[in-house]
């Protein structure tokens, strides 16, 4: 089934301990379409500027992306510039520039509207309300926020998380949102306001999966009752971390894709997204940017997804 | 086959979210040796003073624990008070009384020389040292550290470690001692200063055994080559930690107990060893200090070990 994503198409500066990249292509979206890619359809919503050119445009195209929904617009593409030189853990933001971005009013092409599954990148709820409002016939909506939309926009955001199926989040954002430092207990907290999974995602230690026991609202029959409860995937311990600026968009990329290249979504299902996740999780972390994703195969997917077998099962 | 601990036993004065408990039985043999105890013979090492009364030595006793090797002398236990008020992670030290530790001279009873396993708890690495070389005939070596050893007594730790079969640290003190941030790096190089086998634990995310792939001095061959290299196991995702303290000496005790039944140390015996390991310490914080493993059940730990596969298996 086709997934549709609204977020960032932008350009990154990047400096970690392993070197610098100007200007290299990223965003959200970028990051998760092209993760997502390897299992399903992926249509794009985003807003590019001028300097989003045809090489750019041929990153999604080489992973048969659909890039009707960017906008092309006058001014200059999202800029973002950071560092992970102290922690690789932990960008530390030298520069955001909004530009085409300050003004987007998201619009969904009418091939895009026979698109099953919904992804909400990390954008302004207020965005991610719309978009989401403007595909009522979506079966499965995921999504992703940031501190900033916790801390100062906490009613839109609020919104945005009633209609949520799964929220992806990390841990301090987790905590932040349930204002609960216990895992379990911010979980459930963050769960109650609406999104029936959760996904924490905790850096070089890999993820947990909750399914709420208490679902809120409507729920189609094959999303009740998942057993167990949570699930743990692990992260590959990784000798050289290049770059990890988009991990977590991959990892959503690869959980999702999965999700909605299958026909049910059992607890089976979510378990195996998981570990597709934390496979394409590292795999971004491994080069600059796009740079690894962009060339993957899915043949080195499977084998790592072997890996994170190995990594932990008993047998 | 039986191990023989060294290590603290001791009172703590401990204060967390959930309360306040005053000079309960503590030290990393005491936690170590209960852990262990469901799986193997376990005989202690340690001293204490003449607070160590009959309510305290029938802890052991109630799981068979050999404490010929407990000394009595003049003086007070060793004693520490501390909280985890802001942080579970980490324990805030309010307060250490060596007392009768500052003068042990471990001794060795006789009827501990046929022990075949053999762990040095996180004390004094020139203590280490001396029992590690007054038994001579062990099998299997295993020992714990802190970051106080690695800081200020460098050259005494790495005598230790030269010496054993697998170190137990956790993150912090792996980067330490390796002074390299990357977990992989660093684990290669806590290995390359001796332990064949390497277990460091993340809290609440878990632990990650490390194999040598290039061993240092000799090697009996069923402890050589074990494949894959690295295994991760995960913490329980617990709702309520009530006391953290003794969570890694009863991992562990649960895994070098584990691998202390087994016939042969098989890749295989390694990672049931580790999901023991994170059983024991899940315990280990659901009450104060020893209250939760002192009282548990052999059905217990099962039931929990099929929690930690369920929590990390695809099928």
């Amino acid at each position: 089934m086709a997934i549709t994503v609204v977020g960032s198409v932008a350009y990154d500066t990047i400096e970690t301990p392993a070197g610098r990249r100007e200007r290299c292509l990223g965003g959200a979206a970028t990051h998760f379409s092209l993760a997502a890619s390897f299992f399903t359809d992926v249509r794009v919503i985003a807003v590019v500027g001028e300097d989003f050119g045809p090489r750019q445009e041929a990153v999604f195209k080489a992973r048969n992306i659909d890039t009707r929904g960017i906008e092309h617009t006058a001014g200059k593409s999202f800029f973002w510039e950071g560092s992970y030189l102290e922690n690789l853990n932990e960008a530390k933001t030298h520069n955001t520039e909004l530009n085409v971005f300050a003004s987007f009013e998201p619009k969904i092409p009418e091939a895009y509207r026979d698109s099953e599954f919904l992804f909400l990148a990390n954008i302004d709820p207020v965005l991610q309300k719309r978009v989401r409002d403007a595909m009522p016939d979506v079966k499965l909506v995921a999504g992703d926020t940031m501190n900033y939309w916790i801390k100062d926009h906490r009613a839109a955001l609020e919104l945005v998380l009633k209609g949520l199926d799964i929220l992806l989040i990390n841990d301090t954002e987790a905590r932040m949102i349930a204002g609960n430092d216990n895992l379990v207990q911010a979980a459930r907290a963050v769960m109650a306001l609406g999104p029936k999974h959760l996904v924490v995602k905790h850096g070089e230690y890999g993820a947990t999966l909750f399914h709420c026991d208490t679902p809120v609202g409507e729920l189609a029959n094959w999303r009740l009752n998942l057993e167990p409860k949570t699930f743990r995937a692990p992260a590959l311990p990784l000798e050289n971390v290049v770059d990890p600026t988009g991990a977590g968009d991959s990892f959503a990329g690869g959980f999702f894709g999965y999700l909605a290249s299958q026909k049910e979504l059992t607890a089976d299902a979510f378990r195996r997204a998981m570990f597709y996740g934390s496979t394409m999780g590292s795999f971004a972390c491994e080069r600059f940017g796009t740079e690894r994703i962009a060339k993957l195969t899915r043949e080195e997917i499977d084998a790592r997804f072997d890996e994170f077998r190995r990594l932990t099962h008993l047998d």
